[in-house]
């Protein structure tokens, strides 16, 4: 596969996930952890229009000199931008005019990739192929959140990636203590974070052979896991008292019904389903009220290859940290993970919105432990 | 006139104000007093549909039962709502949906109109007309700040209501002490707020013949206007310290020059345009300024009619009361003006954002003192 | 009674309504409207330090330079100084520092009114002492406000100007319609809100001989007055939902009794007082409740000389505005009224908290309408 | 040392620790994070009472049934309490009371402790004392803020712990990669948080011997280095921006010079002591700057039996983290450690405010990554 096949292989795919929108759809943020998915368009194309083609192509004329204000998310290297809380503020640029800008890029990179490029430039391209699956993934979060926050609650469209979301048989895999390897070992496209690849020493531990389910949570919940401050951590009862937090993301009671908002629409709980939609908090009381523990990213790593992953992300009980040896890439790319190595908790695995080819049982997931709207669920430890 | 045929131009010319606007422009919300467009469209459906078809039409159904939750403005009495900061996290109902919405409504009124219909449904349409007529001066302000917000400072167009904006020849008129009349007479439409008609006691004082200029204006600014204290309320001291105000609304210095972003795109200031987009504790801190004062309502209601208004809306200096006698309606209809008259202010005249016969010399329209993004101006008194 | 006279006895009524307080009352600011005792003994000290002493007194050495920063109040031409919230994060300068401060500055304007003083300057000092005696009636307050917010309710002792708290007979007084005057005449001392005296019209009006009483605001409580959105005004609706607020300041239900805290400790509800302790909007939705409204401040002062006043502030429904022809002095002390005209309410009459020599009928005395910590109350008219 | 010696030794440390406030010192918070000396004096009482005396001491009466509200600080097991914002609006109980409250249960216990107790009732008084040594050494942090933010900057008294703030010699240890155990191991006290002791693999490491001292960081602030978002956490750059911060808490210039506010009062700026009052943020930035980085909490465990510490808590870059195999005791005393386990940093060592006997190199200290009115510094690991 060229380098063109697989860049033209991602580009459609992000605007296939927008097929079923509506323009208005493109253009609203629900809250702050949410882009509008016209703005998840735009800033992928800006990543290659200012990292590949205004330093590498030659004679590439910017599509629009202000884009850059609007679609930059967090570089400072690159300079100011629109505020995040501002994103769904912006009717303009368009969804036909970030359409434009897509194929305008698009159109100079299959110029400039007809050519032989140097590695280095070929890596940035690998690289910004993976960030546009991380917003594919996004994509799918927002859309839905955006949906399913709508009081009309409209349904995304009945083939969606939420109908794989099932579970596998239960059972518990056990693990002896010693000292192990973790990290990334090959020659394959993978982040800075998941360097350098360094041994650990882990106790005995067992992992559960499948995620906590719809089902055993309503246990949790009708047990008054939700009123018993004893199950969670300080900040977390804060955080569920402020926001009157007392079920999962999309859960509703309905006329004495367990509800769920899915990309369906709206459903009745499936009890067999895995959680998902959960923070950390939520996982981690889960666990407390078990009395087992969520396991840790090096735990889970070790043992993943016993493990069926992938429908949901599985929160960790390990911070997000450098590991030996890490060091940041200098310039705007530097900023890409190690600025955000504080107050994060890592999730393993991958989900039902990640894209094909885009996980590793070494990828480092990661988000604010109150954070629930990606798809996100529990695996138990002990 | 045919009652239908005053509703169906009303609801023509709401629809006109929006033809040049994208499908994005409906939707956003960048400031909690902005509405997005589709709502101001749908909620003054919803208004007829509420308060006229469904009590009075025979056999009506709504369009949507949802719609209720999400196009009921501040009416408590009709129940729960979207809250006013959300609206523009809301991508559906979608524009064309809410068109649809109109087209339905307006067929049904259409046939309710063809029968005979009682005086007391009458003057509930014609409050109806009159409140879309509110909001279709809404929706000019409310247009200019979604665009002159962007980054892009798109143009709306280069015929738009601002080309209105001239001024008026320097001069003063007097007018002696004694007592007057105010309030409303007569029998056509007025709102609840303009009435009793009632005798009120004026000194003698003197109104500029025209609006102060933007030219005028500016040497306020370059004199320090803006940065001594003495000048503003202490309530206006600390709303420009917080927001870091230096000028008007959608004035810009840009490569050393005074521009104005206006319906037509960014332009230099004209200066002899009169100043716009001003809130009461700017009006005030240049009357102060200028050692003068701003007119009451009454002195400006008194000399009314020897004065050219429409242009921009006047602040005075009266804080928006009750007249003696005003008593409220019963039901939601009383929530119209009563409800508002703590903590705003009255402005007189009318705008060239005002729609044909909605303006009144007894009309008292009201905003906090710290708003401006409507068309309002200042006129001096002494 | 010499200038020296006035002055030390106005200054020693400050200390001994503070006579009671532990040294740690004098510290605490529980909320923003509410100044630590201590910070009124030293502001007021402070106001003849800079106003008079500073300027006038010949080698007066200030008693410490750094005072201004922590005792100015809101004086923008006088420097900086301590921001308003954080006037309870200041254990220095200690309750003996500011005794000992209130002693240096004593001394010094002793021997400054030994001699012979300029017109002007006994102007000033007789400001000076107004000013103190509003400090006064603050304090009272701000003491109750400490001592009521605190979860062990103590009382400040038996002898308080609450017991004073009693009411009147029932009845209606009627007035004519016609041109009054209004606003201060004399050569007495006054502010400079309470000019010019102007004509006013005012309409046939009928006002309560007394005030409402705890017993009438009960009916109100108990007929649903609180959860009837139709009787109050859309912020003050705003105000009591964020708030909670479902009774006036300082009432309890302990055990199914109504008790209300008073300077005395907690006593059952007394059913004859005047409910006191209740906001612009408390005011405004009762009268609504009752088919009555308040009084403008000019029926109030019309009526003055036949109403028994000075039990407690009396809410009006005029909003705080300057009078015609109305001019602040220059400098600092024209910060002292004017700036405050804009979002306050007008409150007529005196308290039971006013010093003696403080009262007028022609005073206007002012809050925001959401404040309710001060000894206000209601009188009907209609 | 009998168990009564050992608690009226903790407990006259306390109260020595104290010596020099006022009465006004004891009383007031700042800000958040510093609770006023009287509540530390009163809630470490609380905790003996609650936890020995009310359980265990036969016939004891509370010295006032409302203080388990007052002095609680996050027990949720046992009851509602004071929030925590509120703790410096409370003048009473006043100082006199909380000493009297102190000299109760003081009496209570030396009775108690007369006689034969249990090994867990001594346990929990052990538990207690050390309790307390926490609060002394937060007296030390609350004591100093209250004074250093107060703008007439009083000192504290010449003698303090700060004179103790020296440095020690240059120069570097490593440290071989290996397995190590790491967690306490023993039969003294030790908090839950400790155990269990297990083994961690470590890479190869080096650690400074000396902290970073005030000269080398004013290098960074002069290289630019609160202005250079490339050396900061993403979040670090935030609360920098929203703060206004550009140097260590305590730093000033005045008159072109370097000034710090110690307990002794304002002083030069020493550049040989080490820079202390330094947020994780800070800290993390400054080793970036270096091209190095803060050590593992394992890596300083393992190491500090060759190092010299105890000048002031050295941040580190682990988390603070369950250990494997820990649980949480039930009931209250559950609530000591694990609740606060996520979006906390660990750090190690002892300060010059840590009581004697309090210090072990298992301890773990945490604090949230931008907190600095602690005795906080930097040591360098590469």
């Amino acid at each position: 596969m060229s380098l063109w096949e697989k860049y033209s292989a991602v580009r459609a795919h992000s605007v296939s996930i927008c097929s079923k929108l509506q323009k208005e759809d493109y253009v609203v943020q629900p809250v702050v952890d949410v882009s509008p998915p016209k703005w998840h368009l735009g800033h992928t194309t800006w990543f290659f229009e200012t990292f590949i083609l205004i330093p590498h192509a030659f004679a590439y004329q910017p599509f629009n000199a202000e884009y850059n204000y609007v679609f930059n998310s967090y570089y400072e290297n690159i300079g100011a931008r629109v505020i995040r809380t501002d994103r769904g503020n912006l009717s303009r640029p368009t969804v036909d005019d970030v359409f434009q800008y897509r194929a305008y890029v698009d159109e100079a990179m299959e110029k400039f990739l007809a050519c032989e490029i140097k590695a280095d430039v070929s890596e940035l391209l690998i690289l910004g192929l993976n960030h546009e699956q991380q917003h594919q993934e996004l994509l799918w979060y927002d859309i839905k959140y955006i949906l399913g926050h709508n009081p009309l609650f409209p349904a995304y469209g009945l083939e969606n990636v939420e109908n794989e979301l099932t579970n596998t048989a239960d059972g518990w895999i056990h693990f002896k203590e010693g000292v192990y390897e973790v990290g990334y070992q090959g020659d394959q496209f993978h982040f800075d974070n998941e360097l350098n690849r360094h041994k650990v020493y882990i106790q005995n531990f067992s992992l559960s052979t499948r995620l906590v389910s719809n089902g055993e949570y309503l246990e949790f919940i009708t047990d008054g896991g939700y009123e018993d401050f004893n199950l969670w951590h300080a900040e977390a009862w804060d955080w569920l008292k402020v926001n009157s937090i007392t079920a999962p993301l999309y859960w509703y009671t309905i006329d004495g019904e367990w509800k769920r908002y899915s990309l369906s629409g709206m459903e009745l709980l499936n009890m067999e389903a895995p959680v998902s939609h959960i923070s950390y908090y939520e996982a981690a009381a889960f666990a407390q009220w078990k009395g087992m523990r969520l396991p840790t990213e090096f735990e889970w790593e070790v043992a993943s290859s016993q493990l069926k992953w992938g429908k949901l992300w599985e929160w960790t009980e390990s911070a997000y940290l450098p590991y030996p040896g890490f060091s940041k890439a200098a310039g705007a790319l530097g900023e890409y993970n190690g600025k955000f190595m504080v107050n994060q908790k890592v999730l393993r695995g991958a989900s039902v919105a990640t894209p094909a080819n885009h996980s590793r049982n070494t990828y480092r997931n990661f988000f604010h432990p109150n954070l629930r709207w990606m798809f996100s669920g529990i695996r138990l430890s002990k």
